[in-house]
């Protein structure tokens, strides 16, 4: 069993490095060069590499395609991060705080075209135009996702549906598409593709579910940022939502009054409210829901008609990503 | 010789009224909506329909692609008017103003990939790739474009040519796709669809002199905003760039000054500075400018071999460009 994550990897990096040479306004394409090359996972390029490579073995026509992915999802990072008032992006300044939001809307830009152009590479007509359909699509959904999450910042309180489908259109969206993409690119039928978005969006949800749990219960040690952020921020999280479902009496003053002082210790916030959640136990109830929808997407991925062996990179790259402390 | 300008607006409004019906989340939608309903000129899509119109005469499959840039031109408005900080568009409110600078980003996010979906609609793959290439590297010179614009109000002085660079990006790029989009869906050859874009960016660079010299040569009561408002923003136009470059001794000392004034009465530096424009005859440099791009264009559409007669309604509507007087 070959693990060719690395080299993947390694294809995608190289490809980028020598991807964007343009010079001229050099105020719109610094920032993009410089957002492209902070260190990132390059989870969802990957993804459609693997989902590929269960069909096909040489992956080299669909690198383009791939980073199409990477440069859409970064495009998404830079806007949302100018309406999120987001200081930093990886541990280093975000594009408009280094320069200014208005670069950063243009760069943003500028980085979706290229995303388009990057599409553009597929050489079959029949399948860009399928690639092309789906990738709109999916961008709009995103936006869309974009849009609720900063609904639900000034909204009272925000349903558990509510926010699954949230977090479904902003995050899973673009997994679903990576896979789906893969499977495309590498002549799968209709229903291996349409399982591979299942698997996509389900693992998507999973993961946000993840990301609202290591908020909060993991070790700063590790986390390598405050633990707590979410809950100092008021975010509605997963685990947020439903305490706030779930709280009565006492309990439900306590949480509200946290909620809404106008000033306070975070420290002091950060461990009464976890302490409400573990009250509540809705720490359990998120790694249950987040269970079912990696459950839900491994059982989509079991279902593509490939030898077990073909779905053996991706499976465990999705373990990886599922048992991440960080 | 009929007129079917009229028909043809009447064909892109009843589309357009049709074409964007999503409604959830309300918040992302209603504003697109709001700025493609503010009464605007169509000239783009006119003109991509006209293009077409001179080699076959059913427009209807063309209707959504040439939609698809007035689309794209709208969302370049609905950023740049962020960027620019601009209160009016059209006489309305701008989406920033009206909702805010977040609700602005994120809706022209969606009208840009709503321009895709539209030029989607071209069913020949190899036209469709084509238009797409064309449209993707046309989107990038238009963000140039917006760049150098930003660029030059920081900067002391900006030459001629660097001027002519910019407005050639920002504006007359789009005008060049529009028409070559017409004739490369009515499958005109390559001479034909290159010279129908040169026709397009000659007279874009033309209209965009033409804006600077109304800015300052026509009448209030019938420009309908106010005359000079350039001259008080010390836009780096045709006229004040020529004007910078040609200023001696005294003249250069008042313009000078009158650029540099923290505060001032705006009624007598509009006075003023076009006082300095006519000693320095820099409206008689800026028409031979205008006419010269004209006469380009003009040339550039002469050649398209296709009957003078086919050619009518196109010079009929740019000559009435031409000789708008607000």
């Amino acid at each position: 069993m070959k693990n060719n994550t690395q080299a993947y990897l390694n294809h995608l990096n190289k490809t980028l490095a020598d991807w964007e040479s343009a010079k001229h306004p050099i105020e719109l394409y610094e920032p993009i060069r410089y957002i492209m090359q902070l260190e990132g996972k390059r989870m969802r390029p990957l993804l459609t590499l693997m989902a590929y490579a269960m069909f096909k073995e040489d992956i080299r026509t669909v690198i383009r395609p791939a980073l199409a992915v990477e440069v859409f999802h970064n495009f998404t990072l830079v806007h949302d991060d100018i309406m999120d008032q987001a200081p930093l992006r990886r541990g280093e300044k975000t594009i408009h705080e280094r320069w200014n939001p208005n670069t950063a809307i243009l760069s943003g830009d500028v980085m979706f075209i290229k995303a388009y152009q990057l599409l553009m590479s597929i050489e079959d007509p029949t399948l860009l135009r399928k690639a092309l359909q789906r990738f709109n699509e999916c961008a709009i959904k995103v936006c869309e996702g974009q849009q609720l999450d900063m609904n639900f910042e000034t909204r009272e309180s925000v349903s558990e549906q509510e926010y699954l489908e949230m977090i479904a259109l902003k995050t899973a969206t673009l997994l679903g598409f990576s896979l789906e993409l893969g499977v495309l690119l590498a002549g799968g039928d209709d229903k291996s593709t349409q399982l591979a978005k299942d698997f996509g969006v389900n693992i998507g949800i999973g993961f946000q579910l993840k990301d609202d749990l290591l908020d909060v219960y993991s070790d700063t040690a590790i986390f390598g940022k405050q633990v707590g952020g979410d809950i100092i921020a008021n975010k509605k999280t997963f685990l947020l939502i439903k305490a706030m479902e779930n709280a009565k009496g006492e309990c439900e003053k306590q949480l509200s009054s946290w909620l809404t002082k106008e000033s306070c210790d975070n420290q002091a916030k950060v461990v009464a409210i976890t302490d409400i959640y573990n009250e509540l136990n809705v720490k359990n109830l998120a790694e249950q829901k987040m269970n079912e929808y990696f459950a839900s997407g491994f059982a989509a991925l079991e279902k593509i008609s490939v030898h077990e062996e073909k779905k053996s990179e991706l499976k465990r790259f999705t373990d990886n990503l599922i048992n991440r402390v960080k």
